[in-house]
């Protein structure tokens, strides 16, 4: 449910070529890497404010002159960043059961947060979307692409009838993951185990009691 | 539930002096309240990354010395804006009923970000905590003591038997919220009246479900 990935997997499956080139996999993919990671260290170091193409050139060893020729700008560089986090192979938990996916849904995403370092990069993309519209377009497209992965949670629970098939699993899964986010994001609240399994759980009640259901579909 | 009062509401009921004088009320909290809204202003248009001490000064008509000597530094202005939008005289809805109660908490506060002018300082200041931790503190003051002050939606309705005494108020109040607040902050994704009455709803169902009582309680 987060970018953390985005630093510390390195065998990424053959990503698609960057901007402006055609050229697959190979030296391009780790070229994007170590873009991205210099981006992602920078976001962490500094935040978006000051975050420079000067810098991303320093620090992946790719050439200014080749990041403003692929990636056009600043902008572009962290929209890629967050574009490239996309691309993991991350799938939600299947634990055979609703409570139980719902449950390690939650559980993960606080965990991906205790550690400072992973939660690092995640924090810095979300601040960035306040003061970059592109890094904002594509933090939506990253979490909506997220929360479709998640839809096979609901897609398992309706077929092995523990939900209405009229559940909006978009919805659902958000609730799963807001509370959290609430308070790591907005409010500077700490999180725990116990407020994850809280979140989840309160999601499934509302979930079981209909809130969730397709208005359109229940009509 | 938002700090968007702060820019419209001018006849604040005597605010505490600011941080280093004694002199209560009249001038003081004039000087304050336009050092306020210059914050607003310059936070909104160039994020905390572009305010400045002097941007302040000169939007407020107030001396760049004066401002030093009385807030510290840049940090200090921007949490003193944020301690006085919640000097407000805010109360949650009383509609009569739970269900009300938390719908029209939800409404309220979906339709406060409607209006882009009223939704540009909340949004600034969710901001400026990721860039000063000073903010990030005064955010969490904000926002606990407006949770704080929802809590009595919830003493109602266990008075009116309508929930659990052992309901943790503070859970259900921020799980109302928090939807919403994801959508808007992080996620990036429109909300409106029906998202509201659903995270309402959903949050009304959990309670019901028992899954916010207070685990201390209910051992």
């Amino acid at each position: 449910m987060t970018g953390q990935r985005a630093t510390q997997e390195t065998d990424l499956p053959t990503p698609p070529p960057a901007p402006g080139t055609s050229r697959p996999g190979g030296r391009t993919a780790r070229t994007r890497a170590a873009v991205r990671d210099a981006v992602l260290t920078g976001l962490v170091e500094h935040g978006y404010p000051g975050l420079t193409v000067e810098y991303v050139a320093e620090h992946s060893g790719i050439h200014k002159t080749t990041l403003y020729r692929r990636w056009g700008n600043l902008e572009g560089l962290v929209v890629d960043a967050l574009d490239l986090a996309g691309e993991d192979s991350w799938t939600p938990p299947d634990t055979g059961s609703l409570e139980g996916d719902l449950r390690a849904l939650a559980q993960t995403t606080a965990a991906s947060f205790e550690d400072p370092a992973a939660a690092a990069a995640p924090t810095a993309f979300v601040a960035a979307a306040f003061q970059s519209e592109r890094a904002a377009d594509a933090l939506n497209a990253f979490y909506a692409q997220r929360f479709a992965r998640c839809e096979v949670i609901v897609a398992r629970a309706v077929s092995r009838h523990e939900l209405d098939r009229r559940t909006d699993a978009g919805a659902l899964v958000r609730a799963v993951i807001s509370p959290l986010f609430l308070r790591l994001f907005i409010t500077r609240e700490p999180i725990d185990g116990t407020l994850a399994a809280q979140s989840a759980d309160a999601a499934l009640a509302a979930a079981r009691a209909g809130v969730f259901n397709s208005p359109a579909e229940s009509a």
